[in-house]
């Protein structure tokens, strides 16, 4: 299968994880990156076990994982951001970044349904200050459930908002949102949109508690089919 | 029949004339404020003319508007809110305030996907800081094309986001909002939610331009039927 590859940055964390188990799943071949090449690697071999014969999976380090694919998908917690960027950047060249983080003050010791002001007014408008100018960055994969999803027997159920000032990069990213069944990508506009779509984060963790259940998530009526 | 009646703050302006419509198609009594009485009755018999006979729909000023209900339903531009909210708040007394603003640039000449930021941060919540403090202040209907609700041939297919400190009062609103066919009401949690809420209305109109169409909604997947 000729698809293009997918590197997650952060892809032992649940989100990342969850993306690998997905896209392996559809035969998308998998790098999945650690800041511990051995942790990456156990990763690797878990999503393989569950996984048919023949797809490819494979462990390393961040750095090198970001260099070995076209996609690279950052999926680390909001405080570990800017450092991963810096230690990637430099094996970012012909690749888009799709930044997936959600500025939750949970994640540095507040409420969940909190968030954190970002100096750029986005953690996905940070990364692209950070990540070199000639790299395309997008925003997506911020309103699901990452438990959800890696669980392949649970159905999905979301749009994915997809942000970004690059046309052709955005463009890039539908097809790999569509192979995942039950997600649907939909443009949301330019980069700064992201402030609004990892707000929405906070939103559903609000709204799951309100309704003791563990995986809303969300759909944009009034489109085209 | 003996439905609460429902006063329009604002109900000759698109929001508030589109839910007088809705509601009052659904044998709700309506009265209709605005700051011009004439013009208030005048959309009061627009209103009327349009419903099967014997729904009652009257205009009036506002703060008499406000006085006649015990559901007050805010609907303003943003510019406005604290002005008319100052000019009713005397006649409020047993009421639940219902506030949909949208703090939108647009309103104040930006663009219309920008946001003004709110010294309490929220519109809602400047409307919890305004109105009297015994009046409970719920936050809903942001998310809505107003042109489609005062469509009625035009069927809705929209989630409503309900963002409220007080648990009674969100709950008077609920068969409210079932009411109207299409419109389902959501708890998103507690009032300081409407952050997040209101701006989605910005990310709607970014994703209706990019998409070329003029009534995106929500919908949230993943809570109990």
């Amino acid at each position: 299968m000729s698809r293009e590859r997918i590197t997650l940055i952060g892809g032992t964390g649940d989100l990342g994880y969850g993306l690998a188990v997905r896209w392996a799943h559809a035969g998308v071949p998998i790098v999945i990156g650690s800041r511990d090449a051995g942790r990456a690697r156990d990763a690797a071999e878990r999503v393989k076990a569950a996984m048919p014969a023949g797809v490819s999976v494979e462990g390393c380090e961040n750095a090198e994982a970001a260099a070995k694919s076209s996609i690279v998908v950052l999926s680390v917690p909001f405080p570990a951001q800017a450092g991963i960027l810096q230690s990637i950047k430099g094996s970012l060249k012909n690749s888009i970044l799709v930044d997936t983080t959600v500025p939750l003050a949970a994640i540095v010791g507040g409420r969940p349904t909190r968030l954190l002001g970002v100096w750029e007014g986005s953690a996905a408008e940070q990364a692209r200050a950070l990540a070199p100018p000639e790299v395309p960055v997008v925003a997506a994969f911020h309103n699901l459930s990452a438990l959800a999803l890696q669980d392949l027997a649970h159905p999905l159920d979301c749009d994915i908002l997809i942000c970004g000032d690059d046309a052709a990069a955005k463009e890039r990213l539908f097809p790999l949102v569509k192979l995942i069944p039950g997600l649907r990508p939909v443009d949301a506009g330019p980069l700064e949109m992201a402030r609004i779509v990892e707000s929405i984060t906070a939103l559903l963790i609000s709204i799951n508690r309100r309704h003791k259940v563990s995986h809303a998530g969300l759909r944009i009526t009034g489109l085209p089919a």
